[in-house]
């Protein structure tokens, strides 16, 4: 097995972070995760519920589906951090929605907003997402078209999944820098947005069957609020993405066909080291502007 | 392995079709699947969601699960094909069942009813079905139970299982030609009946495993749905269900539990090809009458 | 393989049962199941449908998803056993539940109640769990917290996972024997009080990974309501707890990553027989008082 860190950095560019340091960032995250556990209620959709768990679990965290507009203030508030997830939306739970995240925001609870299938189409999540945008999600993850679309865009929509590649999208969402710290985008690479750094984290790796698998990327965010429970916001998205890149390039070494892979990934989201990071991790920067 | 195709035709009737150009269709269907990804909007049950979502991107279609009345017109219009299922029905999921099989309807984009647990003891959703099939289905696609039942007969209910066999059943369905192209009845064999073509396609295959894995049924009817997206409804429910029969064969000669059997049927339905289907597609074409 | 039964009884104390009396009314249960496949109507959560409904199926049992409050009533009717779940409660299933609990008390079908999350920051769903209380669960299933709390003592809620231990619980239960005849505290060994014996089983066994796959607690709710629709209520608890300890501990000797544990679980379960449970069960009786 080749365990070479492959770092690197964009040249002509005197930055204030490097890889190095950020590798070590990502390292603490996880090992804060493995002692913390932190509490992340999770509302999300019927089709990651049971997934998103079994990955909170599977990486340390300790998930809660808590997604009833009666519970959902006094849970929140004693939650570490919190995952809202549009994906299949029901009355109740766009209430629960509105008053978990205007709780994390009087409580400064970081959130991660990932605002699935936002379009023209499907106005009415769409709406919701604009609505809870005043309420500072921590960070916003999605895939290229509803990261376009939220930050302004126009771009046709295709169901759930993207139609556009992240490396396309990531110059385009700056404007969403006035609602949040950190805008993830997922894709072959996945772009990280730091406002605080005035930077890009893109991460490599994963596997070409990842996107065979569905609520990967709802698994994806839920993961990104469980990291926020115990670290910053672009170190968060950063570990969360790292996470995932190094699980699904392991699996993928092992499982070339959809089920098999399913098992491998979580095996290797649960088997995750600081080693491991150390040496898989497939990290560059690129600053904004 | 035997790689040697077995077909069957019933002697003695002079049929318009022949299996080896039925499964020259079906390959075509298959093809057509994995060219066009289809969109397929599901309205289905908790406990198949992640799992016909799963089997829907293995097989090569984009399924996504939008399930509220807010959504559902706008997003049935922009689908190739729809999926609905009853197995788990909430108020907001009969309301959005109604709106999308209607705009179904107006704008002629095919969908596949799964009328899970059709009974009088599950008199509700039973309602709803009478209702929406003036929507006219493409296939409408359940056990032997429910498809006796929903085509005007009396039958015991025991739950949301069979207590009938499919080669029983098929003879007293066709009272659903009123309302469809297509009746499809799984069981130890499968029998799909065409109204244009006037027989029936019996399916051989699968395993004796796959009853033991719940929402193998709900899945087949969104693959159903995904095939009509790109073919004619009996060429669809017929790709579909020998998919599936296929899959199951294969997938039972690697596991015989139930854990590995399920993630065998998972790689067996995304790892199907042209080859497979010619080799290993167990056919029969019973004329109706 | 080691396949020594491990029988102890607590010494000193002349108990009416003994170990093997025990372990064969549980292989009895166990082929009650098998021959009978008792139909369990479930009312769970969005986590756990998926799951325990595959769980019943490798275990023997008919799980039926049935939770809209309009069918069910009609349908609790005829169903052999039922499992309440609060996991992820919505309005609708709020009033399913007090229709479901209410009929099944009125016709003496038993029912398993699994007060999930049952504490003062989840006050709905815990009213809701002492308004049915009057309605005679079989068996009350839960963590220690849950147990510990519902009982009227004082506990801290950390999300639906417990911060006790079932061994300091389980003394602390009894008061809950005035709405039921058996009581089951899930931990690392479970302990299952029963009020006609006035003993409490401890059950040793399972795996350190079953708490790193979600739902596993609920669908051992969801088992011990099929064990009840073929046996009485501190039987159906003991043979649904021994089942999963069996299967845990023969799933983590073949696995010991979550994904690949996950499969193996449900192998498991599956494979379970009477050889098995002389072989394997790990059981103590402890007197109550």
């Amino acid at each position: 097995m080749n365990y070479s860190a492959q770092f690197s950095t964009t040249q002509n560019h005197p930055l204030d972070i490097d890889t190095a340091t950020l590798l070590q960032q990502v390292v603490e995250a996880w090992q804060l995760l493995q002692s913390r556990q932190p509490l992340v209620q999770c509302i999300t959709n019927q089709v990651a519920a049971n997934y998103a768990a079994n990955i909170l679990l599977a990486a340390g965290a300790s998930p809660a589906m808590i997604d009833n507009p009666f519970e959902a203030a006094s849970f929140a508030a004693i939650s570490s951090a919190i995952s809202i997830n549009l994906g299949t939306p029901t009355t109740e739970q766009i209430q629960a929605i509105k008053i978990t995240t205007q709780t994390a925001h009087e409580q400064q609870i970081p959130w991660v907003l990932d605002p699935v299938g936002y379009s023209q189409v499907l106005a009415w999540r769409s709406q919701t997402v604009d609505e809870i945008l005043q309420y500072q999600p921590a960070v916003i993850r999605g895939n290229a078209s509803e990261i376009y679309t939220l930050a302004g865009n126009h771009s046709e929509s295709k169901g759930v999944d993207s139609v556009l590649a992240s490396a396309e999208v990531y110059v385009h969402a700056q404007s969403l820098f006035s609602h949040t710290e950190c805008i993830a985008i997922s894709g072959e690479s996945d772009f990280i947005l730091s406002k605080k750094d005035q930077v890009v984290f893109k991460v490599n790796g994963g596997s070409q069957l990842q996107p065979k698998v569905t609520a990967t990327g709802c698994a994806l965010g839920a993961l990104t609020a469980a990291y926020a429970g115990v670290s910053e916001p672009a170190i968060a998205a950063l570990a969360a993405h790292i996470h995932f890149a190094i699980a699904g390039k392991l699996a993928f070494e092992q499982a070339q066909r959809v089920g098999q892979f399913n098992v491998a990934f979580l095996d290797e989201v649960y088997a995750l080291n600081a080693d491991k990071i150390l040496a898989y991790a497939d990290l560059e920067i690129i600053p904004l502007g």
